[in-house]
Formats: C-alpha cells, sequence, structure tokens
C-alpha cells in the first residue's frame, strides 16, 4: 500500500480519512463537529466556488449577504422548516456580556431571515424576480460527523429567488438543477442521476426539492446538490405579497437551491485510488508538477536551468510548479505530487534533456509518454483534457456495473448488501413502502426520475401497481 | 439636493446613510447590530477582495478555512486577548436541543483557535513560515453601528502567519501594512498615513499594531487596516513550540493582520458627492453605463441598433451596460447611474450618431466631451485612469488642507472642533496625557508615524520633551 493509505478493498471508511490526511485538505478541529479546511482542500474549493460563481451569473444571478443570526421566532414561522431545523441549531442566548431578549439562531440556512427581508423589497412586479446567490458558512448540529461530507459547520452557497408567478419559480428550480448537472459532470467528472426528492426526503419548508445524487466508489449514493421549489410558502409565513400586471395582490413565488464543502468531499469519493488524491484536471489548483532529476551537483544546475528556461513561456497559462527542491529524491517527490492529486508528472534529467525529451506521467492511469520538448506545453493540455474525460468515463463505467433494476424484494435486500449499488425498483407512492428500504436495509429514494424509467410494474415492498422505477440506494 | 440625499454641509452622517440607501448597496437587518449587503453593495466588496486576495497570494500567502466557533476557555488563554475580546462576544450556550458542557463564542477574530492548529503543525522550523490567509464573517457585539463602518457581524480576511524568528514576523509584519497601504490609494483612491498604535490604541494581544489611517471628507480619521506584531504572545498561550536550525527549541512568532467591509464604507465617504455614490474605477463593478438617446419609436430602433453594433466589441474588455430601457426618460437614468456611482456615462442620440459622436460625462467632475465614435473605447479607458487619479488627488488634496501641525493645546482644542483636521502635535509618551485627547476633545492617537516628523519639541498637552509629533484626529 502506499504510504499512510489504507486500501480502499481494505477499510473504505480509513481509505477517505487517509487519502484527506496525506493529502493534507482538512483536520477535525478541537470545536466538536468543526474541521480545519486547510491550503491544499481550500484551493479546491477556491476552484469550484470561481467556476460556480461564474456559471451563477451567466444565469443572471447576482451575489449578496444576509446576518449570520436569525432570530428563533423566525424560524418557527414555517411549519415545516422549524421542525426540520431547530432540532440541530446552535443557539445564540448571551452577547455582549448579557443575556438576550429573544435568542439567535446561527443560520442552519437562511429562508426565513432573507425573506423577512424580502418582505421590504418586493410591492410590485417590477420588482422581481430577485435572483440572489450568497456564499456563507451555516451550522447544523451534527452528532456523527465525517469531514467534507457531513460537519457541524460547513460552507455553501445558497441561492434564493423570488417570481412573480409559479411557473417562472419552477422554470428557475430547474435551471439551477441543470447547472448543478453540468458542473458535476463536466467539473467534477461525477456523472449523476437527477429527479426529484420524494416527500419524506424533500427539503424541510419546500413544495418539491429536485437533486443530482451520484455513486461514490463504494457504491453508495451522495446528494451532491438540491434545488427546492419553495412555492409560496415563505411568502406566505412571512406576508410577503406583490402586485401583479394585472392588480391583483398575491403572494411571491420562491426557490432556493444550494451545493457545500460536501463536494470536495464528493471529488475526492468519486476519483481517488489507493495511491491517495485525484483532482480532475478543471478543478486542480495545480494542473503539472515539473520534477527535474539529477544525480550530481553538476547535473542538478544544468537541469534546474534547462526546466527553468523550458518552463519560462508557461505562464499565465498552466497552474504548474517545478519542484527543484535539493533535500528530497525524485521519488519521495513523484510519491508527494500523487498522494496530492496533481494530474500530471513532468519528469526531466539528463538524458531526456540531450534526447530533447521529457517523461509525461498521468496521475490517473499511471501512464508514462515520452514527449519531445517543443511539444511538452500542447500535451500536457490534451493530456489534462483526456484525463478529465476518462476520470468521467471511469465513474461512469462504476455506476453502469452497479446500477440494477430489480423487482424481487428479497433479491433486493441480498444484493444492496453485495456487491451494493443503485437500484431501480418499483414503488407504489406510499410512505410505508417507502420506509421498509430504511428498516431492512439502511436505503432510501434517492430521486424519482423525470420522465425516464415510465412502465407499468408492482411495488417491489407490497405489490401495488407503480408507474414509474425510482432510485434506491445507501446513501452519505 | 440631489433626490433623496441630504447634502454633506447640513448633515454629513445623514448624509452617508442616504448615499447607502439612494446606491442600494445595504441596509440594517432585523438582527439587532447586523447589515444585510445588497448586490450593489456585495459587488464592491467583491472588487476589493478580489485585489486584495491577487495581492495576498503574490505575496506568497494562501487561504484556508478555520472554524466559527471558539471554545471560551481558548479566548482566556491569552490575558489581553480576553481582556480585550471577551466583552463583545455572542456566545452560543446550547446545540442540537442540549445545554453544552462548554459554551462556544462566535469568532470575533481567530487568534486562539488558529493558533491552538498551529501547535499541532509545527515542530521544527522546516514547517515554517506559515503564511495563512482567512476570508471569514466574525461577530463584535456593537451597542452603536453604521452600516459598513462598524457591525456587530462583518466580513473581512485575516492573515495568521507564523514564523522561525522575531526578524522574520516584524519584515512580515510591515510587508502587509505596505501592501495595505498600496491598495488603499492605488486601488481606493484614498491617501493613508502609516504609523504604529500607541499601547492604548494597539490590538489585545500584539506586542505593536500597525495601522493605514484615512481622512474622510468630514475630516474624521478612518482606520482602514491594521497589521499586527504579536510576537510570542499567542505562541506562550498555547504552547506551540519548534525546533531551530541549530537544534534549540523556542516560541513561535506571530503575526496577523485584516480589512473588512469597513472599507467599502470608507471608499463611500472618501470620494461620494451630494449627488450620491462615486466609486473609484478600479473598483467598480460597473466602469461605464451607456444611455441612447430618443424622441419617437423609430429613432429608438435606430438608436438602440446602432449602440449595440458600437459596442459589440467591447464585451470582455470594459464592465458596461446599455440602459436602453423603455419605460425611464433619459434625466431618470442619468439620475439614477450617478447615485450608483457608475464612474463613466455615455450619451448617443440620432445627433451623436449623425456626427459619429458621442458624449462622455465624468461621474467625478461632470465634465462632458465629446468623443468621435472610434476613439469611445480608448477615451473610456484614459478617462477611467484620469478619474482614478482625480480622486486620489482630490482626496489628498482635502488630508492637505485640513492637516495641521500645531503646539498648542488650547489652540488645537479649538481648532479640532472647527473646521476640525489631523493634527501632528507633540506628545511625551504618557498614558496621561494621551487621554486628554479623549477627555478634552473626543480625539485620539491615531498613530506614531515611523521616521517622520522626528524632531525635538515639547508635548502638547503637559510640556515634557518629545522627540515626534503624533498624529491626533476624531476617528470613527
Amino acid at each position: 500500500m502506499a504510504q499512510g493509505i489504507t486500501k480502499r478493498s481494505e477499510d473504505y471508511s480509513r481509505w477517505y480519512l487517509d487519502v484527506i490526511a496525506q493529502a493534507d485538505l482538512a483536520e477535525h478541529s478541537s470545536v466538536k463537529g468543526c474541521m480545519v479546511i486547510k491550503p491544499n482542500g481550500y484551493a479546491i474549493w477556491e476552484k469550484i466556488q470561481a467556476q460556480l460563481d461564474k456559471m451563477f451569473k451567466e444565469t443572471g444571478h447576482v451575489n449578496a449577504y444576509f446576518p449570520l443570526f436569525i432570530p428563533e421566532s423566525y424560524l418557527r414561522k414555517e411549519a415545516e422548516h422549524v421542525e426540520g431545523f431547530a432540532p440541530e441549531t446552535a443557539v445564540v442566548t448571551h452577547g455582549g456580556g448579557k443575556k438576550l431578549e429573544e435568542p439567535l439562531v446561527v443560520r442552519p440556512t437562511s429562508e426565513t431571515i432573507i425573506w423577512s427581508t424580502y418582505k421590504k423589497w418586493i410591492q410590485s412586479y417590477r420588482d422581481l424576480p430577485i435572483l440572489i446567490n450568497q456564499w456563507a458558512n451555516v451550522v447544523r448540529w451534527e452528532l456523527r460527523t465525517r469531514l467534507f461530507l457531513r460537519t457541524t459547520e460547513f460552507l455553501w452557497q445558497e441561492g434564493h429567488t423570488a417570481h412573480a408567478t409559479a411557473d417562472e419559480a419552477e422554470t428557475e428550480t430547474r435551471r439551477m438543477l441543470e447547472v448543478y448537472r453540468r458542473f458535476a459532470e463536466e467539473y467534477l467528472a461525477m456523472p449523476v442521476y437527477t429527479g426529484v426528492k420524494t416527500e419524506a426526503e424533500k427539503f424541510a419548508g419546500a413544495v418539491r426539492t429536485y437533486c443530482i445524487e451520484a455513486m461514490m466508489q463504494d457504491r453508495r449514493a451522495l446528494q451532491a446538490g438540491t434545488s427546492h421549489n419553495l412555492g409560496q410558502n415563505f411568502a406566505r409565513a412571512f406576508d410577503v405579497t406583490f402586485q401583479n400586471e394585472v392588480g391583483e395582490v398575491d403572494y411571491v413565488w420562491a426557490t432556493s437551491w444550494g451545493v457545500s464543502t460536501r463536494l470536495v468531499g464528493a471529488l475526492i469519493m468519486s476519483h481517488s485510488d489507493d495511491n491517495g488524491l485525484i483532482i480532475p484536471p478543471r478543478l486542480a489548483p495545480l494542473q503539472a508538477v515539473v520534477v527535474p532529476i539529477w544525480k550530481s551537483d553538476e547535473q542538478m544546475a544544468k537541469v534546474v536551468a534547462h526546466v527553468s528556461e523550458l518552463t519560462s513561456t508557461w505562464k499565465g497559462l498552466l497552474d504548474f510548479k517545478v519542484d527543484d527542491r535539493d533535500q528530497y529524491r525524485p521519488g519521495y517527490k513523484f510519491n508527494e505530487w500523487e498522494k496530492r492529486g496533481v494530474p500530471i508528472r513532468i519528469e526531466i534529467g539528463p538524458k531526456d534533456i540531450e534526447n530533447n525529451e521529457a517523461v509525461l506521467v498521468r496521475r490517473d492511469s499511471g501512464e508514462k509518454i515520452s514527449v519531445p520538448q517543443e511539444r511538452l506545453l500542447d500535451t500536457i493540455f490534451s493530456q489534462l483534457d483526456a484525463m478529465q474525460s476518462a476520470l468521467f468515463e471511469r465513474a461512469l463505467a462504476l455506476r453502469q456495473t452497479h446500477t440494477f433494476e430489480q423487482d424481487d424484494f428479497s433479491e433486493f435486500r441480498k444484493q444492496i448488501e453485495e456487491p451494493g449499488g443503485f437500484f431501480w425498483v418499483h414503488w407504489c407512492g406510499s410512505e410505508k413502502c417507502e420506509a421498509a428500504f430504511q428498516e431492512t436495509s439502511k436505503a432510501t429514494i434517492r430521486l424519482i426520475p423525470f420522465d425516464e424509467r415510465r412502465e407499468d410494474g408492482r411495488c417491489i415492498v407490497c405489490g401495488a401497481a407503480s408507474s414509474q422505477r425510482v432510485l434506491v440506494a445507501k446513501s452519505y
């Protein structure tokens, strides 16, 4: 095994934590449930942020910032919302040395503080739509935490939009789901299924929750992003009305949507291997590392000078680093950059210089390619593209191999334990049969697909009529 | 007066709030002391962040993220630090429905949580330096708040670095002060004095606090950024030691430095006028707005098509907007963009098209310039540069006019009330005389300059010997 990394086949959870530790991405803090995101991990989050922010702005959204604190009474204004979130809040009872008249909740999500504000901003259809996103930290008290995947405090973005019609809100909800799908597949190189959550699984306060669901390498599902059609629920709770074009007064229609630092966990679990982290090239803070190789001091001077000359034109075109540290041997450096998930390694020694070549090594496949130096930069670019596609294809193949249509409940119960995977099953729509997945297999309905998988069948649990298969899996 | 904006000469505080309201930058939230940063205000903060982040990275820093919550006991580990910050903390006493064993403080600043973490990261000189910055929200319970300038929650960046020697820490502290000075002068177009805070004014826990101080248009000082040499104070408090190159064990040397959303307040107060906001071009989210002018529908179609054609090549080169809204008249639009501080307005009507010209209007001077259309984009660029310089020069002139050397205490007391300003005065160094400025004039020593203003003199309060003048002013 690679130094310090447990094999996936041996202990997947342990492997996940080892990859994080060896790539120096994050660690538990001394505050229960909260993590420290270390520079290597935060740099990946910055790449995720930059790309998502661009996509949000391209779809007409602007950023704003709302308070961290929410008066406790606000949370109570939407009945389902408080039921869902109150049990996991952190509560500020004292400020400036005094007991507060009303306790303040540290935001677990910002619908309530934002809709109490939108009330002041919206009078007429002319004030709509409002298309706002916020980058922020949120807190949800968690008993069992796991770095990136589930932490008491996490970083995220939350979009909160307001619309004049139900149709517009629905269009927005689906538009942002599509942004998430594109981001997951094109940047995270992570294939996702899209669909609707069941009533039991939807966001507390939403009319409908759409989601993207990905398969991790242990074949469990990870919910990677959600987009909620909130209907008029929050407008009613905060009495936000507007006058429409024909002069009638109506409640405003709302959406909210979010992804979080959990995506860093998804990235790690989708692609990394027993040698450590693998970062998809489009989200890699460092895309390539160049390791000059020498045996004597004389060679060192020559090779380092040559590499410096060779890479002098790369600046601004590629995120790269030359690792000319004197105190470490090449093998040590190879291992270090491998564990850190840098997509491409370039090796250049005296022989290579003589032959006007360099060796390019792909992190995902380990493939070694000799490249003429004048074509090196172009080859790096084409290999980064190739690796981005290869990671997606590999993840897709894994999902295909481990996705099953299953119509027999006892077979399902065996199969979900070993080999595990995603199961398209018929479901009658009852809460009781939904609960049976959890009770028998600790699995849940991950989503109801949009228009796919429509066919007549019988509920895998109770045998009642069903017109569509749903996706069931164990999940994070 | 411009609609909705009080004149500065009439009520400066009211003017400040009016400018913010009319430019739609921010508002008070329903949570006491916390503000909502609206999209127009947040866009300025994003420009500030992007530039500072670039400057931090150019000076070798990386970003990371540490928890929002700090165990109360951590705050107490550094005696001066707890004295300074404990009275203004927000305290979480309940989480997940239960009373916490130890209350958690919402970070007022992160030295304690970060140094408790650095303890795990640092063993040897090889682990140093650590050059980390964090973009985060912090909370300091404030009784009297003012949008952007002083709010209970605010957004900021906080650098926290660790070094092997006292010299390195000092160099870092001064390097970041210089980054702040450059940012203030070259981007905010705001001249600043740099220097050292007195013992009474320094950061709670620092050995020395350096600062940049700017003069606002009401001649009061605003502390716009601070850089602290923390010596070994936090390393001692958290027992963070390292082995140096010769094998000796020593405490680690520390710095911290920060600027906040207060800079948006500084920007507003430095440049805006009785017609509303003025944004320095280098930080303007929207650098130019083009207003097509027409009198008939026929003209409208023609002018809008012409403007669309003319500006089609500008995308990616300039942050601009064409305001072709049909329901508003040009005068309304001019007024709106003026209040919002867009640096340059372009007017193009049928006559201009005939003459192949456009009218360029500068937000700062109101100057109107006729420009041949083929030179329009170049002229916008040169006028943006000219405006950036002009704003700096205007602010510098204001400061020069209102900065005085004063050696007579009763004269000082009169002059600081009317006309007000910055006062270079001799001070003996005693706390008692320092307190006299506050007691008699509600003024403070803003800074002790570095090497300037050294001369023999007599303390303006007590007459004792002094070797240097210090800067005294009323402040925000």
